[in-house]
């Protein structure tokens, strides 16, 4: 059987560019992951990984030029966009670096021998371990920050697990050139290449998630094959941690008196933050609840204004495009639902951007109108337009998780009666909420949390900001082993510096 | 249909002693779930929380006697055992208080705005909220502390989630018992009632973990009954976090060095630490590896000494007796297995102790042998006599996942040249290492682990000591949120006086 090969596609026309690789196959992915395995003890060096994370975000920005290049070639997110979305990704690497030079991150907790204890406690001594091979399932709509380079690499890296990376159709060219960048920076640390390594295919990734292996994974997609993936995982006679991330709605809900107020800021900054990298962010607010009347019709004004001026865009795929376009169709149609911005097929390759408005009682029961609850990838959102804080509860109540949900109050909330209950109704939905912000643009901070409740991500983590590392470990307690046999970061004159909690409190 | 009733059962006799309850329909179950969905914000104020698990200690203390006597009858425990069980079991509910008392467990983080970060950096605050309603499966072979009022239910509670516990067949009136209890102590403190509930019945358990207001769920026991329950988690249209306890080999290495310093002393403490509870841990240490020669001879002597001077004992029921005997008895006639002391079936109800010994090079590759790399619940040991520390590492290789692992080294472990290779081939094989200790007896510290690699537990938690709370929580993250708008937790001024960590450092 001759190799399946693997091109690169230009999006803005559909046609080929170049042949980057050929699909993984079965015995490739499994030396792929052999040779992740056979290397793992030489990332045990704190030292020496936190010098690799440093030497990949100064190799990522040295070869920067042709990255972006290749990146928007195969993409079409256009250079300012990659430019950004490059330095998040370096930025990234730097700051897992940090996170592995302060140790915080191994939750060192010690207790001496305590007789006077129920049972009494021997010496026990605790911290945290890589548990392997990482799996990477790569993302369509960050060929960078989510990708080969990006944060469920940098954060298993940086936890001390080897990363193969299952690389996105969408561009291949980016993740050849960025592999070969992380690989370079290993071996100017010091360290195998193989800690790192990409395969391309989707019969690759289903081998990847079945290798016995692999320990855990990261992945970050649609429903549908993050679920199929999770499935997978679970389904393993050893099963292992799936962390996806999912989809989104990020439901937005607009107060009577945020609308009374200032209509305009917010149907202005609803537009931008919808159609931002033509609506292919996970964040996109994709479901607004909009209090009828003058104040909510003013609104829509300003946000028709705004979308209606947006040009037309290319998406990552023709494939999404198709799904872009059924998926507005089919919402278009549903009984209720008006389209004041048409969102759709523009040219030949490209797509308009829109906005789809339904009134908010038609969504308080099981019905076709469902699927105005579900994500449709791309530059459109629902408005749905309310009477009484009781129908949004209701709408509320029917959402599945999301990544973010947004509030937006009056300028003083003090004087806005909805806030404090809209907020609390909106917190059981997602991950991060937001209070008069648009949630698409996510920090890379200690503070950041990037998930949800199902479908945002699989489990309670986040893919954003320093605790992601927390995903790729797990502790291990050792009990009256004398010092000489102990790990260096549990030795009781703590020869690393680590921060610890020493018989219940903090040292 | 009438309601299938529940028989407290004698184990020492096999003869029913009472009708406890009845198995929980499957509106019964809905009923229970939706109770404690309804009361769960009651649990949100942290002090009356606190106050509660005080009270459930002190409560269960007063109602010592009784408990005991009924957790004796019907489980043959015995009282002086079940007596460490209740003060352990109230201790946890006081520990989980201290933590709930200190807040570390909130894991607090605020990142101030700053706009030199790439991206800039929105203010950004976290912490950890409670998941909802978890469902606890009882486990058998500890009545009190893995059971209705155990680790699981204390530690849930503790981090503000109502509890359905699915109670074990073999303690139906301990666990009414001590449900009453429970529920006596949240009322004392101004909590509803059913911030707790017992169900009861095999098919009451599968409704639970199906239930779409079931957020999370905690199990103690078998791999077969712990696996059907994992799958089905998995599989729900909302997958949810199970974090299930399911057997462990708990493996033994004796170097040379140790067996030819104190082969005496090892046999003795192996032969107490695996008879402990009539072998009905699941720490017990069911494979141990010893050098063959003489001293390896002495240690099975002792060995032999100890475990045929241990009294016969009863099982936890008949269907555990039937087991054990039967496993024991297959293993027991593989090629090159011999048997000592013969474990197996004493008087009618009661079980004797025993060991078993094979060559470890019958264990290093596939085959019929590989039934003793695995756990036989009750008092048997198996014992493979190894010739070279290779040997070690290759059957090593061929362990599944454990709770602990244990290294006993000679005296100074600096002149035993196989202590440290060996204790870096144990770690990746389970939670809590041991050295020169044994595993049978888990201390209730901040810096214990309890949960090992698959299928010792199914997720990387642990289910005692302070950090078992971290399973039943997720985090959440506000942005740009108006003081007014803030959970206390979050505040600048810190009005609850809670460690955290600001601008990525601790304050």
């Amino acid at each position: 059987m001759s190799a399946v090969p693997v091109w690169s596609v230009d999006p803005r026309t559909g046609n080929p560019r170049e042949q980057v690789a050929a699909e993984a196959t079965a015995e490739e992915v499994d030396r792929a992951v052999r040779s992740a395995h056979a290397v793992r003890d030489a990332l045990a060096d704190r030292v020496a990984r936190a010098a690799f994370l440093r030497a990949a975000a100064e190799l990522l920005e040295e070869s920067g030029e042709h990255i972006i290049e290749a990146a928007d070639a195969e993409t079409a997110l256009g250079p300012a966009r990659l430019t950004g979305e490059l330095a998040r990704t370096a930025a990234q690497f730097r700051a897992f670096a940090e996170v592995v030079d302060e140790g915080a991150y191994l939750d060192v907790h010690i207790d001496h021998p305590d007789a006077s204890r129920t049972p009494p406690w021997p010496d026990l001594r605790r911290y945290k371990i890589p548990l392997g091979v990482v799996a990477v399932y790569a993302a369509s709509n960050f060929p960078l920050a989510f990708s080969v380079p990006g944060g469920d690499t940098a954060s298993a890296l940086a936890a001390g697990c080897p990363v193969v990376v299952k690389a996105h159709p969408d561009h291949p060219a980016t993740s050849e050139l960025c592999a070969s960048v992380l690989r370079r920076a290993a071996a100017r640390t010091g360290l195998p290449e193989d800690v790192l390594t990409v395969v391309h295919g989707f019969d690759a990734g289903v081998e990847l998630i079945r290798h016995p292996l692999v320990s855990a994974a990261g992945f970050t997609g649609s429903v549908r094959g993050g679920r199929a993936l999770f499935d997978a995982a679970a389904a393993r006679p050893v099963p292992i941690p799936f962390h996806g991330e999912l989809g989104s709605l990020n439901p937005v809900v607009v107060t009577a008196a945020a609308a009374a107020e200032r209509a305009g800021e917010i149907g202005t900054g609803l537009g931008g933050s919808m159609t931002l990298g033509a609506g292919q962010f996970c964040t996109k607010p994709g479901f607004v609840l909009v209090p009828e009347g003058a104040a909510g019709d003013q609104l829509l004004k300003t946000l028709t204004e705004t979308v209606s001026s947006t040009g037309s865009g290319v998406l990552l795929d023709h494939r999404m495009r198709d799904a872009f376009v059924t998926g507005v169709r089919e919402r278009a149609a549903l009984p209720g639902v008006d389209a004041p911005v048409t969102p759709g097929a523009a040219g030949e390759h490209t797509v308009s951007a829109g906005f789809l408005t339904v009134p908010a009682a038609r969504l308080t029961a099981d019905g076709p109108h469902d699927a105005l609850l579900e994500e449709c990838f791309g530059p459109v959102t629902v408005i749905a337009r309310y009477t009484s804080v009781d129908e949004i509860a209701a709408v509320l109540a029917r959402l599945p998780g999301n990544l973010t949900a947004t509030l937006q109050t009056a300028t003083d909330e003090t004087r806005d009666p909805d806030a404090g209950p809209l907020l609390a109704a909106l917190t059981p939905l997602a991950g991060r909420i937001l209070v008069n912000g648009w949630p698409t643009g996510v920090a890379v901070a200690p503070a950041q949390h990037h998930g949800g409740p199902y479908p945002a991500t699989t489990s309670a983590s986040t893919s954003v900001g320093a605790t992601a590392i927390e995903r790729w470990l797990r502790p291990v307690t050792y009990q009256s082993t004398p010092e000489t046999l102990l790990p260096p970061e549990l030795r009781e004159d703590n020869p690393l510096g680590l921060p610890r909690r020493v018989d219940g409190r903090r040292a």
